[in-house]
């Protein structure tokens, strides 16, 4: 495998060519990402668990296995690292609570599985693949999701292992601010201030294409910090966050109720399906109709011909693709 | 108001007549509901209750108040019925709760209100509605949920209200059933027996047209009967079970799992917006894909020209609409 890491202008020119053909696309979250505010430390440590996440996904595609398996094998690594807002690095609930949620979804059968509101499981993509394969259903929640997860085997951590000092200080900060604003706002105001910050964009994602042609799409989220009432984002929704059929795959990532109202993965697909439009297009289209709603984030989508998109109307989203000759692009600006 | 109820053939000729418009239409459910599996009398409450739902619903539009109103309006009368499987009537999970799901949406602005797996809810449509005007939120779910419904003042009730003879009955015939099955039988296998049974099928939904030409559409559901580990089906699920936008709303009813993984609703309005397919072809189709995968069920729609499409591939489906001019055809059987 050839491990070419370029940045910037280069960077973008060839991830719009449509020449390459990709085999492999993730996010890791999209946000209020500028290179001002990014040290070359953190961005070097953001890019090295990105191209570790895309390696990983990559092999199990040259191994000749599922794109589920990709899929789920390229998020694994960035659940398990504290630097993205899903397994490890959750954000908290409002009462510091890790609470995540994701999904998984095959497009070679249109089969799905996902989990929504799991506080104990320590990769919440393995549950929604364990959903999908060793369940009738399609989503689980809560404790019977984590009763689920334990039942298969999967590992379950206490709620230590998911507590990282940058997301609980993310909360207290949050808290702070939204106790000054009850003085003056209601407190959906104060809620909504919580957008104000990057800790609700680091949902990460992940589309696959494997050697027998087939897609499979995969999101994992801890979603919002302060997150109350056991709010469920977009990332478990199928057709939402996270979608797959025999034309495309995608899973997206931003400000998840806007997603959710937009159908964004279905949108997408549909004017695949329904319109033949080109995924660049598709891709584009969806996010205006989400910025038309007054929300925020990004998308990725691979289709079944290679060709990848990665729209997103927020200053930067960590994304990466490999193409099948194993070449690797990882971006983190606009 | 004029009332008239016909049945049988005369009324299979109205509904598929394109002459009529519709302001609203409803759903009970779909399932192995046949003319000889169904006495006199119990035909007779459904339908003085589908009845009672679609006059109420009426009463919200001809009062000049919006869809999204009607149609919570009409599914409360539901759910405050024990013959439907929503609210009051609710099935029972493998530990013998009532886990009830339900959504809404307006189409005008695409606004989503949902709550999934909440117990102590009165009618869980007034929880989605107090959600998707009431918070930042689109779906809620488990303790939160009702915690959130309770904050918002909504009725919060034991579990004896929701316990009915007929649905307990149903759980033990069922758990019978698997622990037989389990002699020779995987537990999944057990499982996909209760979809023999009809408890699974008991959804109501509703679609409404109001006068100002806004659609939105709703859903409410006690899911499956013997669910296990907090399983969330299609209804709250905006796209699959529930959907609405500016050209029509959709509700189904059916076997969850198959709606989400078809994003039902969604794929419906998209055959509309993108195809610019009649609302009886894209609902038919719909339906089609479906099957296709494997599942069951119906779906009821209605567009912006009062148009309404009720397509299903089980024995019945309880359903109704009521015309600009109130009147009102309800039907059970194919």
């Amino acid at each position: 495998m050839k491990k070419l890491l370029l940045t910037g202008a280069v960077l973008m020119a060839i991830f719009s060519s449509a020449q390459k053909k990709y085999v492999l696309v993730m996010h890791g979250g999209a946000g209020t990402i500028t290179r001002e505010s990014m040290s070359a430390e953190k961005e070097n440590a953001y890019r090295a668990k990105l191209a570790e996440a895309l390696k990983a996904g990559y092999a199990e595609i040259q191994n000749g296995n599922t794109a589920v398996n990709a899929v789920s094998a390229a998020i694994v690594v960035l659940e398990d690292s504290p630097l993205f807002n899903a397994g490890r690095g959750a954000v908290f609930t409002h009462d510091a609570k890790n609470e995540m949620d994701a999904a998984i979804m095959y497009g070679k059968d249109k089969t799905a599985g996902a989990v929504a509101g799991v506080h104990t499981i320590k990769n919440p993509i393995k549950a929604a693949l364990a959903v999908m394969q060793q369940s009738e259903h399609v989503m689980l929640s809560g404790r019977g999701a984590e009763e689920f997860a334990q039942e298969k085997g999967l590992a379950i951590m206490l709620p230590s292992y998911f507590w990282t000092k940058e997301r609980f200080d993310g909360l207290q900060h949050i808290l702070k601010k939204e106790k000054a604003d009850s003085l003056k706002k209601t407190i959906q105001n104060a809620v909504l201030s919580s957008y104000e910050t990057d800790q609700k964009f680091g949902t990460v994602g992940a589309v696959a294409l494997d050697k027998s042609g087939n897609l499979a799409a995969g999101t994992s989220t801890g979603g919002m910090t302060n997150k109350k009432w056991n709010r469920i984002g977009d990332s478990p929704i199928i057709g939402a966050g996270t979608y797959a059929d025999s034309l495309v795959g995608v899973s997206g990532t931003g400000w998840g109720e806007y997603f959710i109202r937009a159908t964004a993965a279905r949108t997408l697909a549909a004017k695949m399906e329904y319109q033949n439009k080109d995924i660049q297009t598709a891709a584009k289209e969806t996010i205006t109709e989400i910025e038309k709603l007054g929300g925020d984030g990004g998308l990725i989508a691979l289709d079944r011909n290679g060709n990848i998109a990665m729209p997103f109307n927020t200053a930067g989203m960590y994304r990466g693709a490999v193409t099948e000759d194993g070449e690797i692009f990882i971006e983190i600006y606009k």
